[in-house]
């Protein structure tokens, strides 16, 4: 798919204490079709400009606020404005953001939890549709080439017929009340006017279940949660450990937590079938284990020929060259590229042929957080019957 | 402890097929003060013999019937007669062959489960108090030297206080209906009429549960359990995941599995405090990890000076040189010839002294096996309130 | 260190099927502040211009060749002309194209081995020296975050004395004559004319090399090489196993291999010194472990607060975030562009102030390479004597 | 095969505080055949005696001297005498020890280095073809259920040819001079008077190379050592690292230490062929790994069915349970009793029969010690074209 000229877009949020802004821009850079060229970096004007002048943007693409954004680039002719803006700034202002955009016409990458509420979800799902624009949510894990290849030995029925599946994401940075040391990631995703109604279970429970559901295709149907709180005074859970039943009779195990004390970004997956099964484990993202009941264990091993085309489309370097993290949002980024390039020439929209996660993955995820602390609020299981179809 | 002459025993079950009884003589072996001396291998009184005799015991302490082993046996002069008796039957028989052999002042070592109801459980305990005697349950997974090392780790505070345990016992054998294809182990464990209410519970469950009280010391408070059946026909669970609530605030997760195709024997525990976590796993036994949030990972490696006493003294050879799971029975073994030769000495009865599960361990593991299924039956949480001060 | 504009750079080599190349582009765009501008990518100029188009370089910056491209990129305006050329054709072009590049007062980024020849990595030291060049070898394995760690843990002295380091750079893919089947990267190395003396030692040796003399700043004394051609017909090695001399006493073996079937860049490190010793792994780079006679092992973690300011600053993310093989590269890159700043700046030319290997590493690599390939060729220890001081 | 009554031994050295004497001691327990009668534990006699009374021996079968007890025991009547006896003593008494009983017609169990001299291990070669005697030497290392599959592995033809073995013995435990603080088992090491004239190479290299042996029947055909003492003042080498060229043009390199500080018991070995590869690691023992130039590498799990016959049959417990270093020396021990049954049952000598390292392996040992120290002292290769038919 040849471009005359980059893929141009701006991003909302990701100043100069943001990490996750500057993993974007990395991963966006890194296979050297797509350029940043606007940006509202800040709540505060100021520091926006000069954090956008830091990244030799020019000072005309650098706007008051991202209202103004989305109409001054949306005026812009064709060839200079930008393609897509990049959403990410805390989760209660996603909605606002993203709609916003989308009815300026342009496609829209977002992090994830997409918005606090469902009544926002759905809203975005409609003005998508409506606007017949590109969005992808930023669920980067299921980036990785290897978690690629675990959906291809999935869908491959190597497994055979799944049986159980046991997903876990813990980390141990919030085992401290770092919220009031100082600490601006803690600050907005413990609080509830700028989090939400969940802090783990958004942050990264909901990475886990998108995990799920990208390799198996499992939607769940009815879920138990046990929510809590370890550190005082916290208004919401930083431990979630949840049972699942996913159609078809597969059962789940979720563990999400953030005061597991010494794990660092503990995100791993087994998917047992009746004839085999396989782990994956993000610290070590480059393999993968395949087992089976009467022959040795195997470990895949990313970038070789003997993996599927899905996994191989999106690996940069050969075996036992180690891929990281970055570029599991480039591989985002370049299927965002490809999207754009493809509606350009004219392609039928077609979310399908597309391998990112959608606005319907962005409401499935808020669906699944307000569900499951549903459960462990009220002590019940809660079913799950309205996914999308 | 120095003894005159070895401690002799007499083994109930265990005959030609069944490997559990060869991994106990093993065990007993081990250390060079045990013997083995009388025996009944098998209901078929032919068999037992048979097989006895291949094991060179004398034929006059071959029995016909564990109750006239216990009786000849408890009539034989103190020199002569066997210590304590292994009780390595399938599970429906533990109760009357314990209960014969407390009767007739025997010492025991018994297989876990202890019993399936809660009233045999309750009545050993009984009869264990009146009668004086030394009951061991093997639990053997306590045994192993580093999980000595975490109990050891817990009790000095280096985790602080607890927050959450992950343990989990998966294994595959018995994903295919092997006891319809004559598996022995498979047979009596998937049928209600010998291995009691549960399975997969009784049979790996109930050793999950133990390691974390062993390590902890807590005891559960509620457990919420969702039990399955992957295999078709099969009347009792072959998967169970529960969300445990502990004294104390601590939140668990218990995850055991038979039908996770693939996995060998994979038991693993975690457990997190405030200021420190560890994690240890069955398969690679002599190590123990120790994550802490600013200072890197540690490995605490079997056999080394920097260990607990309590780990030491259960480890026979030098760092580096594997120790396996044959040791862990030994443990128990030699803790028992201890508590034995103590008892000669005219020592007290103290329980807490020796370093293996007793007969409240027993009960509450036959309790706890009670109260997942009814859980699991209920879809409730159920509250275990009752146990051993 | 801030820039107006972005460094401009131009490329030799890396054509279509050059993996290499784009790995040394994804790694030159990953901070934002390097721009390609320029490039002969192929000696046939119809494929150089065709690929460059390609990559969106502006057609009058396309050359046929690297002696144009050096001169006319000279003569451009300074605000327009490339700020440092990077050079990855086979070895043998490197001495002549680096050469050009110099003498047109352009800094030099180029793939190792430097050279085929002493005479010609002596030229391009003194050729660096007298016209004040930037020149970066690009060992990229010395760029990972824990590699720098290695280093400032040697260098902490927490090690004691070196006494023995063990390194090892194994691979697979040249077990069989894969040159004759169109795989290009093994035609040119296995072929003398283009990779000069030596295939195995030059292309994956010296980077074992280079990564001791990193970490710990020892010199080789002598060595002595088993030099093996394990595919026949192959005129150059395929396998090297070195007993090596280093300062100080220090001992050490030097394994190297491109037949070590179903390894795929098994690069790793163990230094030990008499207090304590150090392992490193590249294909799961981002650990880095530290052994002790007398407390538990322990795992230093990628981009923790608790490692060195060099490690951390060559770390881009969170630890327990995967950082890969790109980044290595873009940390040379990064160094590159800060000694460039920092000369436009008026900086005097100071090589130890910049954490990249130099054009004195090109010439003790290429030092390394001959002399191990003597020893393999006459059976006798090789003193290396005459080290850059 | 089915004995009356238990086999006899007698155990000469090995006393309180030689942990190898325990070992073994364990080991020929486990099985439950073996018996151990009688024996000379100590130089001095009375602590030789107290020892023995601990292990409840008979005080008429503890006797002053090694030449007493196999003169003694010779005369003793068929049914009651050892039939073999066990050589743990310092390596400088092995000969005189192993002497007596060969000709007293008793069967040996022998420690490695079989003799600090190749004239006394000819001559002991010499001695057992006359006196037609069964000898075993304990390397136990190859007694280990996967190593026995490496074996098969490499008998299979699944490797294809060999190309090269990397083999490595590092240990820590000498990094300092603790010979000089009471270490008993470090001072008769290290002490040319006792351990004759190698230390490391003698004590644990040669465990190294007879495990190339056992696994690829490949021998020596010349050798390169770098013989290093670390630790000064030490009268023999602590360090030594080889080249090695086997037969069939099959390069080897051989790492062995005892003050590569941190390490355990580092015994590691891979085997490259020209289709595949195997690695195993002593600290790890029952996993094996296989890898291939265009498959997934797999794991070879301990005791699973699709393992060879020779593996599973020195296997004791299922898969996932297990086994430890005990195992590997009562697999040396069970193979020895089948080995005296068979004897007793009128088999001919079959020296290949039976699976357990021999007095021929003992020869090629303390060969190969003299011919890398040689090696190390002259600074020359060192053909070893005198082996064992």
């Amino acid at each position: 798919m040849f471009m005359e000229g980059k893929i141009r877009y701006g991003m909302v949020g990701g100043g100069p204490n943001a990490l996750i802004g500057e993993v974007h821009r990395m991963a966006a850079r890194l296979d050297g079709n797509i350029e940043l060229v606007s940006g509202v970096f800040s709540s505060d004007s100021q520091k926006s400009v000069a954090f956008g002048s830091e990244l030799q943007l020019s000072e005309d693409r650098l706007y008051d606020s991202y209202q103004k954004m989305a109409e001054k680039e949306a005026d812009l002719p064709e060839e200079k404005r930008i393609d897509f803006v990049v959403v990410v700034t805390p989760n209660h202002l996603h909605f606002d953001v993203c709609r916003s955009f989308i009815k300026a016409g342009i496609h829209v990458v977002c992090d994830k939890p997409m918005t606090n509420t469902m009544e926002e979800a759905e809203e975005l799902c409609r003005l998508v549709e409506k606007n017949n624009t590109i969005f992808a949510l930023t669920h980067n894990y299921s980036g990785y080439p290897m978690v690629k290849e675990a959906k291809s030995l999935v869908n491959s029925g190597k497994l055979g017929n799944l049986r159980k599946v046991v997903v876990e994401y813990s980390q141990g940075w919030l085992s401290q009340k770092v919220e009031e040391e100082g600490n601006k990631q803690a600050s907005w995703r413990t609080d509830p006017d700028r989090a939400g109604i969940s802090s783990t279970v958004a942050d990264i429970g909901s990475h886990a279940e998108h995990l799920v559901e990208y390799i198996t295709g499992l939607q769940i149907e009815e879920l138990y949660a046990d929510i809590n709180t370890f550190v005082e005074g916290r208004p919401l859970e930083d431990d979630a450990n949840m049972l699942v039943h996913y159609e078809e009779g597969v059962r789940g195990v979720l563990i999400s937590s953030q005061v597991s004390v010494g794990e660092e970004n503990n995100l791993n997956i087994r998917i047992y079938g009746n004839e085999a099964s396989l782990e994956w484990k993000q610290e070590n993202p480059n393999y993968l284990r395949m087992k089976y009941p009467d022959k040795p264990e195997e470990i895949y091993k990313k970038g070789n020929l003997y993996l599927s085309a899905l996994s191989k489309n999106n690996t940069r370097i050969p075996p036992g060259h180690p891929e990281g993290l970055i570029g599991t949002f480039a591989n985002i980024y370049s299927a965002v590229a490809d999207a754009i390039v493809g509606r350009e020439d004219g392609d039928e929209v077609n979310l399908d042929a597309y391998d990112f996660p959608t606005v319907y993955d962005g409401l499935e995820g808020v669906r699944f957080i307000r569900k499951a602390i549903e459960s462990g609020k009220k002590g019940v299981w809660v079913k799950i019957d309205d996914h999308v179809a």
